[in-house]
């Protein structure tokens, strides 16, 4: 059985393996830095579809498709899929995934649905539920931009602290055959609420729900920064980011020279317009599928935190003046 | 470890124990034939809120304080919390429960997610990533109605087919300390889609879903439907009960005279205005903690089925002509 480490990380006692993994995305993704790592890249933002929604299932087709490919897994083998986005009832997911026929486990937890996927994922083979488990989670710029802010054909100004949602999907294919990644611990995340109301600030509403799943897997796993080659949020941008180090500083934790975001990782801020950085459920999912998967792979990597970040706000929430709540949570994953 | 019975059955080795459930709801579940055993009533639709949104994350609240209260946890013993409601994103669980600041993770299967929910946690339990978890989720008329239909002031008819989503919200919390009752094994639902895309008809659209849950279950865990008091769906209503035991039927499996579902029970369809039933992600859900566990613990059933049914569609997706995939998630619960 499974320990529980302090109050709340899971220490998995049967480490489930990375069987296979991969990443999608479009024109943006494609011209960001790690362009060249992604498994498939559309020029066209629609992908052949009728909307921006379907298009975003296409994308979670897609890569889960590849990442099974690469898995050498058939659909019939997989015991439970995980999956979400941002969009309302996540229907990219349900129209993205229905045709593979795997039983199907929809999870929201917004631009962090990846990393609780990954839990729930690595839980349910350690546990014995599923033998293989799949993560899928995607976003699309224009879907997201048209469900949270103003449909595109407005031409809205955006200010310099919003993010760009990332039109990318990833996917990651888990199992109890050895490979050269595993993962090893995961933390569940506790909403967090600091008063933000402004959905075009983000990574401010996000980062101290990044800080308290950082500070309190620290606290009570018994590891310390020095342990690991890096350790990454998901979607904080660069105004987020920088909350981020300096509330960990604050609280005794100096991690800025360990840390990298996702959102900075994916688009190059100097070059692309994309404000504070990338976000959506697709950026952080995208990146570890397309950057950290394969460095873990490579030995480039040994042991990097993973701590994705959601902001769990709805267009009616903000309409009616609500703040925007926000959580993260974390997963450790080691190459051997 | 625990045991997957053919492809996809979960037994549960060291089954969780239920310490506590329960449930609340509005004026119309009240007058109902389970208002009697609903832990908490209110009267006024909006709870002292402003807004529906904010009176359905109150029913959360209350549910899972009184589960919380009935099994003499406090909330920061609860490892994790898996929530969710029909809304967009989710909101009315994250401003629910966000107050008890427990590990969070959001589940998203519509009307489904309270069986969804229970795998999950009951998961959690027997792989020994928590020693308590704990499940609530919610709909609101009001909120549901505005939602994915119109808001109420345009006073739009309903159609017969059309199924009333409860104002109510149940919550269950398991553990191992040993009690009556014990959720022993679970199955996850598969995408189902028959092409159907009247949103006033739902339970034709879920029937299927739920047959090919119930189906799959009897094929691969060896269990008949004799073994069971009882057989419960989520919200199928009137006439998907009737398709849905048609289905089984012509599949082999004779289950009428075993079946009953939460949309016929909550409510007096010849003195409620019901038309074909109850549905949402609470009535199920309240279904389960006002009269089927309350029964389990009482003696008067040894062993159910608990199958809830989730359309997972969205008002994009019905306005985009896109049929409504339907979902079924099963949990086995017994007395002792």
């Amino acid at each position: 059985m499974s320990k529980i480490l302090g109050n709340s990380v899971i220490e998995f006692k049967n480490p489930p393996f990375v069987l296979g993994y991969a990443s999608v995305g479009g024109i943006m993704e494609k011209e960001g830095p790690l362009g060249g790592n992604f498994d498939l890249l559309f020029d066209d933002p629609l992908i052949g579809q009728k909307s921006w929604e379907k298009a975003e299932s296409q994308l979670q087709k897609n890569a889960l498709e590849i990442a099974l490919e690469k898995s050498k897994i058939a659909p019939k083998d997989v015991g439970v899929l995980f999956a979400g986005d941002l969009l309302n009832q996540c229907i990219s997911s349900t129209f993205g995934i229905m045709d593979f026929q795997i039983p199907f486990a929809g999870i929201y937890s917004a631009c962090s649905t990846v990393a609780l996927s990954l839990i729930m994922a690595s839980a349910f083979i350690d546990g014995g539920f599923a033998d293989t488990s799949a993560v899928v989670t995607s976003s699309h710029y224009c879907s997201a931009e048209r469900q949270y802010r103003f449909p595109l054909e407005y031409g809205a100004l955006r200010p310099p602290s919003s993010q760009w949602t990332a039109t990318a999907s990833g996917s990651v294919v888990l199992g109890k055959t050895p490979t050269k990644i595993k993962v090893t611990k995961g933390l569940i995340g506790k909403i967090q609420d600091f008063g933000i109301t402004d959905q075009n600030n983000m990574g401010a509403a996000m980062a101290p729900a990044a800080a308290d799943t950082i500070l309190r897997f620290f606290s009570e796993s018994g590891e310390v920064p020095e342990n690991y080659d890096r350790i990454f949020t998901g979607d904080l941008g660069f105004i987020g980011s920088e909350l981020f180090v300096e509330i960990c500083q604050r609280e005794g934790l100096n991690i800025k020279n360990k840390h990298s975001d996702c959102g900075l990782l994916i688009y190059n801020r100097r070059s692309q317009d994309v404000h504070s950085g990338g976000s959506g459920a697709g950026c952080s999912a995208s990146v570890l599928a397309a950057d950290i998967l394969p460095k873990l792979l490579s030995g480039q990597y040994r042991k990097i935190l993973f701590c994705a970040t959601g902001a769990l706000l709805s267009p009616t929430s903000v309409l009616q003046g609500e703040n925007i709540p926000t959580i993260a949570h974390l997963v450790e994953i080691c190459g051997i």
